[in-house]
């Protein structure tokens, strides 16, 4: 949420008659994203997105992400489409920094999702699965079950200091998940973090998908169930089912649920919020001096699994088969 | 540089309802501006910026800031115009803050101006002059020469440690501005802050003036003063008299000056360079733990100001008559 690299009005120029889009009439330094600086550009063709991604994105998994959106923006799925120079080329260079401009999305992020809000995000979700079938390009998901351990390692002995508790509640939850993790579900392309800021509507209709920078390759069922984390609870961790079942059976419209992703479901979103436990929990922990952004609560997804705890059925999160 | 208030989709979708703008299609908080929180808005009737005033405007200025902004632009001057709601009044509130829509104005900042960029903003300051010359609100400059010395107060203790001297030299340039500050010059409304940010091309083609957050009623060439110093400096304090002398007859173009205000610009530019000065060095004392905005160097206008106490006479900042 900063513009963490300054580039100036003749570096942009320059980059942009690399580019077909026409000649710059004005850019804007946006507060989207986390780890990335991005700037609204208007041109004389139109808008777009400029991205600069810094250093926690890792240059050698972007030629995967933008190839990606390309693919589903090509199958008619609403997402940012890399724009291409004139050399034919997305990823470009700018301020030292990797840079791709993509199209402009129009929509806004719904802060407090509406079951229809949910139904409609379940559609998209399971289009994109559809979209990314055919992509021949692989990224392993390595913020899945075999990243916990090492990643709570890091957080293990100032976890209590967060939450009493919590380191044991943590170690109990991977001592579940780690053996019984699912494997063999139906696969493919996932986007991995489409939380509310990642999903545009105008009015109630869902107009764009954006931020596919944890795209990866992983079981549909678990971007599934890290949407039903993602929109389905308060921050107070209660469940609403409405919201799940309006998720569910907005994605069984498109693509039915398998009996093992059905069997499957409480692990899944069960791990899924471990998973954003643990991530957000580190860098709780490791907010770096003057930084511009702050850290997301670990938390909220503490008191997540209090639920999924209890969840034993895929009836519990609102399926009803 | 900063989004300090977050405005929800819904919050934001009800402030809508009362302006006949259209229905919301995006918006993205924007890093414009030092002191309040900008919106870029996308509506079906066109674009926008939504401003959140935070605590540093002080709410009864607004007023005079918006009504200013009306009549410029109706008098032509490219400068973002208040959007009046449906009960015909432009300043409303949203989370709590005073906030406004103005149009949104295309054009990119030059971060190294050239002369023909400084002849162009020649012309539009002295078109700023005469359209405001009508316009029937008062603002005092509150940040003229009586406020130097209760600024410099604040900071004197500390100035030293900033810059071996500093003190002194301070004193000594306001013992020597404050008897010999001009008085009864032409005067009006001056934009009294039009630095490179504040001004907008596409190509070489000046194409509007923003934020007028510290416009007031003050003489015409110390606004001339301000933006020799804002413009024609390298910020070793290097200055550039072809800058200056660009700057000065694209404004005489339009506005000549009179006598007593080219005899009083070296005295001015001065004045000038001392207000920044202060007002930087209050702010590099002053930075609140946890910022977001890098404080501006003070030091850039102590270089300048050893240019200014040697310059004698208009012709010095490129003045030719």
């Amino acid at each position: 949420m900063a513009v963490y690299t300054e580039v100036s009005d003749e570096a942009l120029t320059t980059f942009l008659a690399g580019y077909g889009i026409g000649t710059l009439l004005s850019y804007k330094g946006i507060a989207e994203g986390v780890e990335n600086t991005n700037f609204y550009l208007h041109t004389t063709s139109g808008s777009y997105i400029l991205t600069l991604y810094e250093k926690r994105v890792r240059a050698e998994d972007l030629p995967f992400f933008l190839n990606l959106m390309e693919h589903l923006a090509a199958r008619g799925l609403a997402c940012p489409q890399p724009i291409r120079n004139r050399d034919g080329v997305a990823l470009g260079e700018l301020c030292g920094r990797p840079a791709v401009i993509v199209s402009f999305l129009d929509g806004v992020s719904v802060k407090r999702p509406q079951p229809d809000h949910c139904r409609a995000l379940g559609r998209a979700l399971a289009g994109l699965h559809e979209a990314g079938a055919d992509f021949g390009m692989r990224r392993d998901n390595n913020l899945s079950v075999a990243s916990w351990e090492p990643l709570f390692r890091i957080a293990e002995a100032q976890a209590d200091g967060v939450s009493p508790g919590l380191a044991g509640r943590v170690r109990a939850d991977l001592a579940v998940l780690q053996p019984n993790w699912p494997r063999g579900l139906p696969a493919g392309v996932i986007h991995a973090d489409l939380f509310t800021d990642n999903v545009f509507f105008i009015g109630d209709d869902l107009s764009g998908l954006i931020d596919f920078y944890f795209a990866c390759t992983d079981s549909f069922a678990y971007d599934l169930a890290i949407c039903l984390n993602a929109w389905c609870f308060e921050a107070d961790g209660t469940f609403h089912r409405d919201r799940g079942a309006a998720l569910i059976s907005g994605y069984e419209a498109v693509r039915p649920l398998t009996e093992d992703e059905i069997a499957a479901l409480p692990v899944l979103c069960r791990g899924a919020a471990l998973r954003f436990l643990l991530t957000r929990l580190v860098d709780w922990l490791n907010v770096p001096p003057g930084a511009l952004v702050q850290p997301k609560d670990p938390l909220e997804y503490d008191r997540r699994l209090t639920f999924h705890r209890g969840a034993k059925r895929a009836a519990d999160y609102g399926w009803s088969g």
